[in-house]
């Protein structure tokens, strides 16, 4: 698998990997990738990430159905960091807001900015049907 | 400065920090941010990061011209990553291109997608006027 030697994986074998929605441009979240989660993103077609916290593979939405689409994986000049353009089902954070960057700086302080548009309860409350 | 320690540094004390250009949407690039760059961010208007190979601060732009004009600093849902919303002077990438998110993925291998629109050569052979 010659793309996965590509990558420069750091100390801990991730990188971070950027999500963006293909259609509106929004960027939706920064998570990280090791080699499993990068070659499960491209042999399914759908947005893995390696949960540091977890320690474990994750697939985007596999709790909330929220899933992530990938309609292109790039990689950037350095070789360490990943930018996939995804179609978004549903909402990206955890928080039920669209997107993950909904807290913007003003005035020296850190805003919320966006909506909440599900609830997360509701999202997390059941399993996805 | 209290914007400076919601934010949560890593054990080397960074953050990744991605640009975005404000008005086209593109990814730019992504780097890594101390709590000196991003305070110098805020304080000048434009981006700073911090190089880890250099390991020093580093305002983009400063040896090829090609700053970053910052109109927003966004945090995420986990306090861990930064998106800086900019208007980019000249090109982002230390290779001459528009962004660093140049190979896409392509039946298994990284495909160079965009063209080199500045002579790197030209951009850091001399110090920009």
């Amino acid at each position: 698998m010659g793309y996965l030697d590509r990558v420069r994986w750091n100390a801990d074998g991730l990188v971070p990997a950027i999500a963006q929605d293909a259609a509106s441009g929004r960027v939706l979240m920064l998570a990280w990738m090791n080699r499993e989660a990068l070659a499960a993103t491209v042999a399914s077609g759908y947005a893995h990430y390696w949960s540091r916290s977890r320690r474990s593979l994750w697939k985007k939405g596999e709790s909330s159905g929220h899933v992530q689409a990938v309609r292109e994986i790039r990689l950037d000049c350095d070789d360490d960091a990943v930018l996939l353009r995804v179609e978004q089902r549903g909402v990206a954070c955890h928080t039920g807001r669209e997107h993950c960057f909904f807290q913007r700086l003003d005035d020296g302080r850190w805003q919320v900015s966006e909506p909440i548009l599900k609830d997360p309860q509701a999202i997390y409350g059941h399993d996805p049907s």
